[in-house]
C-alpha cells in the first residue's frame, strides 16, 4: 500500500456572515487551484469592526491535500 | 460548605452543519452516560473535505462535571 | 503621517445562541464605552451546561481601538 | 522488565484554603476510584471570587497511574 | 435571561508570604476600584531575590467582572 | 448520514526500545479495554535514565475512538 | 514594607521606522494617561506592507504600572 | 555576502514503519519538486488506528529550502 | 461586497544588519514571485554565530496575501 | 551605565510541604553556588503521590543571575 | 528524608540514524561531565538536509540530574 | 563523521540602544567564558522604563555551542 504525502498550506477566508462561512470561502477558493483537498484546522479567528459591528470575519485555517505522485 | 471536585473528559463531536452542531453533539453524547455536566472549553476546530466541501465539522471539547461522592 | 497607537482590550460576551452571537454582544457593548473599536481576535470559546444542554457560549477576545489622541 | 502503561485523567480539586488543599482534595478524590496513583501535574489555576474574596481556588490537574495487567 | 458581557484585567499581586497572598492583594486592589469581580486566571508566577531568599512572590492574574449596564 | 462522537484519553507508553515501540504498547494495552481505536497523536516524549543510558522511553499519547452508540 | 500591585495593560504600537520606535510610541502614549509605568513585554510583531514594502511595524506589548494607592 | 532567503512549505509524510520513515517519505516527495532543500523542523506526531495496531504514522514537517534567485 | 480570500506563505529572511533587515529582504523576496502583498508577522527570530558574532540575523515571517480572482 | 548580562539557568525544587518550600529549597540550593541571584519564574509544577497522597511537590523554576564581569 | 534539588540543562543530540540515536548520544555526552542523570524531555526535532536526504537528525532534550550536594 | 552535541545556554542581553544590540551583549559576554557559539533564538523581548521612556531592552536568548570533546 502506497504512503501518502500530504502538503498544508495556509489561507484566511473571510465573511460578514459567520466562522463557518469565512471557512467554506477559503476551501472553496483552495479548491479552485488544488485537487484532492483532505481536512483542515481552524489555527485563528479573527475579525474586522466597522462602526460598531462585525465586518468581516477573518478565520485562518490549515488545508491538507494529497501530493502522491 | 462541601469542595466540589470536577472530572474533564474530552470529545469530539461531529456536524455536517455547524462549529455549535458539533459540540451540541459531543454534549449530548456525554449527557447520556454522565449526569452533572457543568461547563466545557473548544480545544480544537478542525474538519474534513470531500469534493471540495467541508463535509464534517470536528470540535474537540473538554467537558467538565462534578463527581463529588 | 500620523503612527496609530491601539489599545487592547479582553471581553468575554455570552450568548444562548451561537459562537458569533456572543462575540456581537461583546463588541456592542464595548461600542457603548469606546469609540473606533477597529479589530477583535477570539481568545478562548468555552460554555456553561445546563441539564445537558449548553446554556451560553462564553467567547473571550481581544478588541483593539486607536487611542491616538 | 515489565513495560508499564499509565493513564492520566484531568481532575479540577478546589478549596477555600490554598492551591495545595485544592491539588490534595482532587487526589484524595481520585484516590477512592482507582488505586495506584503516581504522579501529577498542574495544568491550571483558577478561582471564584465572592464579595472581593476567593471563594474558591480551582486547580486543574492531571493525574497519572499504572494500567499494567 | 440577559447574556452578561465580562471585561477581564490584569494584574500583578505581590508577597513576601506566598503565592496565594499575592493574588489575594491583586484582588482585594481591584475590588477597591470594580465591583462585581466573579473569577480570576493564574497566567504567571515569578519572584524577585535577595540575599538568595524570595523577597517577594509576583503573581499575575487575570480578573473578569460583569459589565452588563 | 450519522454524526460521529469520539473520546479522547491520555497514556503514557514506555518501552527501553524506542518511541514507536512506547505507543505500540499504549495502543496495545488500551486495544484490550476499548474497541474501535481510530488515531492518536503524540503529546510528549521523555524517558528515565540509568547509568547513563535510557531505560525506558515515556511517550504520552492522545488517542481517539467512536463512542456512538 | 508595601507589597506592590500593578496593572497590565495591552497596547499596539506603530512606526515605519523600527520595532523599537513603535514600541517607543505605544510606551510615550500610555505615559501621557498612566504614571508610574515599570516594565514591558512584547507580545507579538507584524507589520501592513504596501507596494512590497513594510509601511508599518506594528508590535504588540503588555505595559506593567504600579497602581498601589 | 549574500543575503540568503529561504521558504518554509508543511508536509504530512506518511509510513506503516516509524516517525524517522514518515519523515523521510515527506523530503523525498519534496526533493522531486523543490531543490536545494536545506533543513526540517517536526510540527506533529499523529498516526491512524486500525484494528488495534498503528497503520500509518502521520509525521507533519516544515521544510525550509532557498529561493534566494 | 467581495469576501476577500488570503494566502500566507513562510519565508526566513537574512541579513548581518539588523531584525527588521532580515524581514525587509524576506518582503522583497516574496514580492518579486507575489503581488498584492497585505501583511506579515514574525514567527521567529534566530541567528548564527560566527567567531562570537552574529553573523546573520534569520527571520521568519509569515507573509499574506490577497488570491481571489 | 554598564549593560548587564544574565543567566538562567533551570531547577526543579522538591518539598512534602508546598509549592513555595519546594521553589525555596531550589533557590537555596543555587545560591551556595551561584552568587548575585536576582528573579526567578515557576515553569512546571508536578508532583509524586505514594498511597494516594502527594509525597513531594516538584516545582520547576528558572533562576537569573548577574554575570556581568 | 532529604527534599531533592534538580537541575535541568538543554542539549542537542544529532545523528544520521534515527531520533532515538540522537537523543542516546546527547545523554552519553552529558554522562561524561555529569553524574546521577535521572531524566530528559524531548523539547524539538529537526534535522538537516543534504541532496534531498535527512543528513543527521536534530534532537534538543532536557535532561535532569540531582545536584543535592 | 562524527555526530556533533551542542549545549544550549539561556542569557537575558540588556541594552539602551536596541534588541539587536541587547543580544550582541549577551553573545559577546557567552563568548568570554564560551568557545564555538554557534546560533541563537530569541525566546523573550522585555524592558524597564524609568520616566515614561525605555531604559534598557532586556532580550532573553538561548545561544548554543559545540561540546563534543
Amino acid at each position: 500500500m502506497k504512503d501518502h504525502v500530504y502538503k498544508l498550506i495556509e489561507l484566511t477566508g473571510t465573511s460578514p456572515l459567520s466562522i463557518e462561512d469565512a471557512v467554506t470561502n477559503a476551501i472553496k477558493r483552495a479548491n479552485r487551484s488544488v485537487k484532492r483537498l483532505c481536512w483542515f484546522e481552524v489555527v485563528e479567528t479573527r475579525g474586522n469592526i466597522d462602526k460598531g459591528k462585525v465586518q468581516h470575519w477573518q478565520v485562518t485555517i490549515k488545508v491538507g491535500f494529497a501530493i502522491d505522485d
